[in-house]
């Protein structure tokens, strides 16, 4: 059990964070700190939180362990400030849903005053944010993938998946890079995927949304998503999105010569290989 | 109420109207037409219909309205043998998910022999096949469109759309060329897109599946569906595919070159006009 835990940003995942750890008793006392009072008000009334705070030094004090759950551009201005305001040799985690250059900043700053810091990217979410969102079992049955480097304290890695796992998650581990490479396909392209799907529609005749039957809404669900939020992602990950976007045009630009081709066993041998790949993941 | 519906091929489709039918009392006596006789025997064996044959001539024989529910690419070298067994002026329509073909086929054969025939698409269906899978309520909720054309019968279309809606859809009514261009653009593209993207990812790293959330699943599920009758629907309606390809490539290329810029208000500007587009859809 954690003595003090100490949130930094209440939104739906800061919020949810706060609600496992209430809800599976993960912590002593829950601090929640935001740069808005109004925001951070419901928290407390619904005691999620022990107690709210803008200033990020009263916070931190003595907490045994901090999440930061601030968008990810508000994250790296935010980490000098909170490596300083925090004791020293607390673990640190984050849920910013890229690594690399988060991973980076605090290998970075824990080189001059050490912290004992792990990346995390809880793959829990929702197309919508916010408090008012955030639920206790959020992270139940979720993917969180946790992110060691060889600077990384084992025993931080190992507690840190402890928190996750107590929240109800299922820890995957993976070095930063592999971690942006792994998000931009299955996350981050699929998401441009579905807006330039929802774009192309538009630009064709926008009557054809008249008759788009579920697959077409399925296909495009995550495209009725936070624009500030994707913006942050798609420019925080550019690279290996550049990368996954690339890898999809080109096997897209296959798969339809294999269809100009009219080789109707070539044909059907690929859809029913992709169909096999993707009955896998139910 | 019809008084004699035959329906040729009892696969999900098929299956489905004639438990809608019965279900709605929208016919006095069904007849179910097959090549496999094994195939027929449970739909006659759950009450779905009253006789089966596997004979064309003998199942179509006295009635009132046919539907015809085999593949697309059974159905063009079936029509001229339908068109010859269907006592003359028969109401006939069909369930392809391709129009401007099939239309032709049947006014080419009605201008020798004159049947009343619309076409009609059920957007329902499921990505599983074969008369077990179907429901009486498949079409309840879903966008049937049918296609009349200048030569049809105007009779004809309001009896079928009559049809549809008894059994609990709703009716759309488009030119059969305007019907293949729409399909094109929200359910083949969208089915070809999701196939590339579970390609896509398998030809980076199939590792990356293990992380695969909720988001990807949505934007993939379709492509989890029988490669036998996509290989044909993409096939039948090759033309308008391919425009909606070239549209959806260069609608993605615009949207990369946007998020190469950084302009980041014009990049949220674009994701929350998509955003609302399909936020309209729900």
């Amino acid at each position: 059990m954690i003595g003090r835990l100490a949130i930094v940003g209440l939104g739906l995942l800061g919020g949810s964070v706060a609600k496992a750890a209430r809800a599976d008793s993960l912590a002593r006392e829950i601090v929640g700190i935001g740069r808005n009072p109004t925001t951070l008000a419901p928290a407390l009334a619904e005691g999620a939180v022990d107690r709210v705070t803008t200033e990020l030094r009263e916070g931190l004090s003595g907490a045994d362990m901090i999440v930061l759950a601030t968008p990810v551009a508000t994250l790296e201005r935010l980490m000098p400030a909170v490596w300083q305001a925090a004791p020293p040799e607390t673990l640190i985690t984050d849920v910013g849903s890229t690594k690399a250059a988060i991973v980076r900043v605090a290998e970075a700053l824990s080189a001059k005053r050490p912290q004992d810091f792990v990346g995390s990217h809880p793959m829990a979410g929702s197309n919508l944010s916010g408090f008012a969102v955030s639920r206790a079992d959020l992270f139940r049955s979720a993917t969180i993938i946790v992110t060691p480097t060889e600077a990384t304290v084992p025993d931080a890695a190992k507690r840190v998946t402890q928190f996750w796992e107590a929240a109800g998650g299922r820890v995957v581990t993976m070095d930063p890079a592999s971690h942006d490479r792994a998000v931009a396909a299955i996350s981050h392209l699929p998401h441009l995927v579905a807006d330039a799907l929802v774009a192309a529609v538009a630009r064709m005749d926008p009557q054809f949304f008249d008759v788009a039957a579920r697959g077409f809404k399925d296909t495009t669900r995550i495209a009725a998503s936070s624009p500030t939020v994707w913006r942050e992602i798609f420019e925080e990950n550019r690279d290996a999105l550049a990368e996954a976007v690339a890898a999809f045009r080109s096997t897209l630009d296959d798969l339809e010569l294999l269809l100009r081709s009219g080789d109707a066993a070539r044909i059907e041998a690929e859809l029913e290989r992709i169909r096999v790949i993707r009955e896998r993941l139910r």
